[in-house]
């Protein structure tokens, strides 16, 4: 049926998320959801929600989610942008932003749905090689260039970049837009919107997906200068006026509130990190650092993909990419202390 | 901050929906909304959704709801597609579908989102004249064009084609994907959906803000071939792997399975649509056949922009549009019978 197809379609190779298996009883390791639910806040404003005014149409500009994200991170609403989940948020992204006569500049080793954008929306890029320890290196991105992109920390490695070293690349950069991806900021790691005020070409990505443990109902937002968001808002309003409807506004606005929650869940995940690295170590498994809520690790007598397909079979679900420079490694989230032990004990028969 | 801004938004228009107002009290017959509430069942169904399971993400294929609609037109899973609103189909299928060497037709007067989908992806369009009595003649349809676009009924006039007026458009452009957005084909008209087996070209498109009285849950989906279901899955596929969130999939399974709610509630609004037109034709409306939960009137002795602002001081919202050909009109949506007689009442008023 292909002649129906737009060129576009014929030349899309679409990202592939983490499978979503069906199965129970699986330990679920695979997607960087969050082990603990969402704050019983959020799951309590969701049900005032959930009644016959779903018959109206939610707010097209979501001016109590804005006004919730900017009180939480200390800006205006007009620096905020939301969308249905931050790939969504990414998309509008890369449509408005980031299609310049210069190629986009991203790491090689990166969240993979950025080439796949690109292929969307014809726009030209340059896969900037990690160092040999999988670092990004800011001094790469010294080069010209119609846009910056990366996660902090970056997935899948974990690694990071330290907010003076993000300063850096934005003063190098004063005519691109860089955009930093912050959807695993929460689990230790320092984010970039307290430079919003100074760096009109810095935009912020965040998500309820994984800090918030809210991927099922699907919300992500972008933080900076009003010029690019109105940018998003024009596209966006071009595209789909009403992405976000009106129990997601309702949940995403009392998580933002239920600061213990979040801080409580995620102090419980980096803690749990910590000693998943420790007994990885043990097992002979390099780990690279990592401030996500994943971690990425190879065993240097084993491949990746045997050591996936071992964990299959046990249930447990892990992820492997099978490209260059990556396959030995497997992509861990962290999962509750008791789903690390099984993922720990079952490796170690494995290496047994 | 235009600098940092992609060209093409430079180029945008958005589309500007109906007035949310925030102000209670109102008698608000302004963007379509059905007056009466969503099934008990969806409800139940999101109240059984709204859980820790929310840290999870969402089914990204959404078979469960493609097996659900698919029941319900007896049509194959593998012919439905699913989004985040219709809007966002239509936009996905804009892309991936309409957009070829030889420009896309849709009416003159028709949904205001289609030439902004055009600007947004670049495609090439012309616009078909209405006849004089707003009609959409299928005859001028026979013309060399890339695709085809039509609301059944029409928006905002709320005429329609039959379905042997759609087939032989069909027939008329085999090589063509030709789109019939049914947004309002739940009040009395025919889908064309039962011509999928039959037409590889067609694509159906639907909605749960009306008929379902879903618009604050954002649930669209397209029905048609599975090549051209292919095609809108790839460009989702590129663009945001999971649009369509757990509470949103939970309540419209339920929605679409409680026929009775629908029946119910669509034919109380049918009902009231005929009420409303005899009295608006005593008040000297000249009121166009409507198959949609609005309709579109205009009297001869006031303009539309007059009235639609008398209605507005008297807390009632319809829709006035400010353009050529339509300015005389208001579009009207069908409210319960207590909305539709303030609404009368006021209009009496106003023209005494």
């Amino acid at each position: 049926m292909s002649r129906f197809w737009s060129d576009v379609v014929h030349t899309l190779t679409p990202y592939v998320p983490g499978e979503q298996p069906k199965l129970d009883n699986l330990v679920k390791l695979n997607t960087n959801e969050n082990p603990y639910g969402p704050s019983p806040k959020a799951l309590e404003a969701i049900a005032g929600a959930n009644q016959d005014t779903l018959r109206l149409y939610p707010d097209p500009n979501a001016e109590a989610l804005r006004a919730a994200i900017a009180l939480a991170y200390g800006i205006e609403p007009r620096q905020v942008f939301v969308g249905n989940g931050s790939d969504e948020v990414l998309a509008l992204v890369f449509q408005a932003l980031l299609k310049h006569g210069r190629p986009l500049l991203f790491p090689d080793i990166t969240y993979s749905f950025y080439p796949v954008y690109c292929a969307l929306f014809g726009i030209d890029y340059q896969a900037v090689p990690l160092d040999p320890a999988f670092r990004i290196r800011p001094e790469d991105y010294r080069r010209p260039n119609g846009g910056i992109i990366f996660p902090n920390p970056n997935a899948p490695t974990g690694r990071w970049l330290t907010l003076a070293e993000i300063q850096g690349l934005l003063e190098a950069n004063p005519d691109s837009p860089v955009v930093v991806d912050e959807a695993y900021v929460d689990f230790g790691c320092e984010s970039a919107c307290g430079l919003i005020r100074r760096f009109p070409n810095l935009l912020v990505v965040h998500t309820l997906s994984k800090g918030r443990s809210l991927a099922g109902l699907r919300l992500g937002y972008a933080m900076g200068d009003a010029g690019l968001i109105e940018a998003l808002d024009r596209v966006k309003n071009s595209f789909n006026s009403y992405p976000v409807d009106r129990l997601a506004m309702a949940g995403a606005i009392a998580a933002l509130e239920d600061r213990d929650h979040f801080d409580r869940t995620r102090r419980a995940v980096m803690a749990s990190r910590g000693r998943l690295v420790a007994e990885l170590k043990e097992l002979g498994f390099e780990v690279l650092p990592s401030m996500a809520n994943f971690i990425f690790a190879r065993h240097p007598a084993r491949g990746g993909a045997e050591l996936a397909a071992g964990l299959r079979r046990r249930s447990i679900i892990v992820r492997h990419f099978p490209h260059p420079r990556i396959e030995a490694f497997l992509r861990i989230t962290i999962g509750t202390d008791a789903q690390c032990r099984v993922l720990v004990d079952a490796l170690k028969e494995m290496l047994a």
